[in-house]
């Protein structure tokens, strides 16, 4: 019976590769709870249908309890979390942690509070590891590789992206601040404009009124296109080079 | 007769390669149609140009009834739909049907309701599948191509974007919805602002207004660069094989 | 002198690669010329420095009327062009055509109508035909080659684009055209906004209302980045292939 | 003493890579008074903190002009920079001005003054420098040499963007002047809208109305996404490019 459970629940216990009906289950209901609690914030649905919010809640917190009990029970099959003292040893491991932080606000009656659904929403973190096991696995291998290869050139346009929006925001304040107080009478209020315009999301609720500072918006848009193209570009170039090592050491195995 | 027809209209019945001249009349007049579809919606147009309108109606009615029926016809040449069964196996084929929806809203006069026009916009379909026969069709399987080896990485990023979505909204909703509740007061409304940020589209009819808030929407907007680069990237990672694995694959052949 | 003439305006009667320095004149004074006119649009400042632009009109009038003089002199060292028919041959050429419509402003006396900056304007044509010849030729090469070898797939992502920009469309008048009939009451109309979300541009002043119209917005936003991501990758690729075809010609010439 | 300096503080100095200890506070010191500079033009803090932010002042300039005396003095190790005239030519180097001109708003006591902040965010071409030497080395040349290799095409594709962007604003300011001629009364006023569309910036406070006008700024649109995908696309080739030639280096001395 525990291993039964133990080779539906946990991945490592699976000789297939992929993920487990249960364990897709799992995903479901998890995907289910997070669009329940997103629901659950707005005001004019919980007023109409609070008796169906209070009883989805009732359902998600006894099926992830009763998930979590049979994941420390199944954990007994890993030699590491065998006896009473290699559970507490599962119980306080980072994956089984965040299963019962989601679980708190259930046990705790706190849900309605302002803050409690951030705790539930971690359940979305548990979203992301189930899709690190099933089929994506490969998927999340190439862009991690692709992100890790060429994080120094990424964190380098991050970085020059940070030096042009303080540039941007101190020239933009420079010819602004008197004409827009309100909006440009300083850097840290600049910084606004200045990373909407630079990111080429434009809100277009400030934007620079006088010639110069007009100018200077167009340049900082333009120099924007260099912030998308050149992470866009390192990103192309490392997830190239990812899946063509991929492909030869899949040759090399063939 | 039929043969001719067969050879014109069906493009498995062409030895050349590329459109028939006749299809492409076909799909000169389907191009037509639909932009008289959305000419009709308006109007201003409709008022004056009443009479144009209903004789073009008649007349794609009329021509597209005698292709469809030139086709029908035509499909007897091929030996799977031979005989008055093959016809009606043609007839409940996919693309013979949409030809036949596409004619629907002529015959049942319901021409002028608010719905009937989704119907003849369904020739977009049409138009569609002439193109994979004509000159497009190794542009069709490249991308065809591309997409499918690096759907696993493309879904992926688009899972991770829909994290990012639901955490940005949370957050802002968390500092922002006392202020603002018309548009920040649930995660659902904050989707909204969250998403015309994100996919760097910046409306700007809703926007934070706290200092605490905005950094939060800074902090988004960048993210919403990474959304923008990363499919991109794996894109021309993946366009950049499939065009080279085609090179190779002429080269064999030559 | 004939031959001087000929080897420093006509960039195929230079030895030398690159522009001469008399056509790298020209180039400068083209492009003043340009600014010229875009800066006499402008109301404030013609009615202020009239003298300044009527005497700049003089004086671009007369350098440009020299060159195209002293270009149909030279025209006779070329062997196509010699003697007086061959002038008139020459004079009819695309570029000399160009270079006679763009003075053509100046003799009427026609300057300041509405329409007659567009003439002066051709002359950009002229920048970009000298830009041809001079440092950027291999660059125009790559870029030539680049979308040349890609114009299908390029072609067939904008008729994608299109097909999205109608169902968009479509659907959001659907569900929209009975809140704002002004904004979203036909399909024509819906345009505006599709193309301005569909390109991520988003001016904001026209944005739907209703719950379900803002999820097709939301599915629309995220289209679009599909449609920024997929020519992006195509000539990303486009731009790898022609550079490293260029590179192996190199070694084998070397 | 000197000795010991030198190799803290100049990494030619230093036989292991990357940064010494003392240079990675001298970059955290350094941004952290450029985040003070920027704070400080922002009157609700100074109002509130003026004792903190004339203390952080204190603090800065002091540990600044330390640094830099250390920096001449240990500058005598180098060969070049030996005895007072030695010292002479390292101060007029153009890394010590830069560290001298950031301390002059100091000693002059003219902060506060509108400009004077300008001077110090210098500051922030000393942290571009240091960054040069640190872990980020590697990426700053594979980014360099990306650039330079592809200077050409990406010059070609600014060029192209120019004359789009007069071209786009020649044709709106000719349907939209009379219309709204604050706006896009003349070619000028015109590039304001152009640019903010090209660079799907989209700012949204001036759009056109009449509909002959949208036509053209859906094509504005498009050709933006061209502007985008052209640069991103050489961008990404040039780093694929760039990347392969450092692995085949790699390769070579391994």
């Amino acid at each position: 019976m525990r291993a039964l459970l133990y080779r539906h629940l946990e991945p490592e216990g699976r000789p297939e590769p992929g993920l487990s009906p249960l364990n897709t289950l799992i995903a479901l209901l998890i995907l289910l709870a997070v669009i329940t609690v997103i629901a659950e914030t707005e005001a004019t649905l919980t007023g109409v249908h609070a008796a169906l919010f209070s009883r989805l809640e009732l359902f998600f917190g006894t099926v992830f309890t009763l998930e979590y009990l049979a994941r420390v029970h199944a954990a007994g099959e890993d030699p590491r979390y065998r006896g009473l003292v290699g559970r507490l040893r599962y119980m306080v491991s980072i994956w089984a942690l965040i299963d019962l932080v989601a679980l708190l606000p259930f046990y705790f009656g706190i849900l309605g509070t302002s803050n409690a659904f951030f705790l539930r929403l971690i359940r979305l973190l548990r979203l992301l590891r189930l899709s690190r096991l099933g089929r994506f696995s490969k998927a999340w291998d190439a862009l991690a590789d692709a992100l890790h290869t060429r994080m120094h050139e990424l964190m380098l346009s991050v970085g020059l992206a940070l030096v042009l929006l303080v540039l941007s925001s101190a020239c933009i304040y420079l010819v602004e601040a008197e004409q827009q107080p309100e909006s440009f009478g300083s850097i840290p209020r600049a910084l606004w404009w200045s990373i909407a315009t630079l990111t080429t999301v434009g809100y277009g609720d400030v934007t620079p009124i006088t010639t110069i500072g007009r100018i200077f918006a167009g340049v900082t848009a333009v120099a924007g296109i260099g912030l998308i193209a050149m992470p866009t570009g390192i990103l192309a170039a490392a997830f190239s080079d990812a899946f063509q090592k991929r492909r030869e050491q899949e040759q090399d195995h063939g």
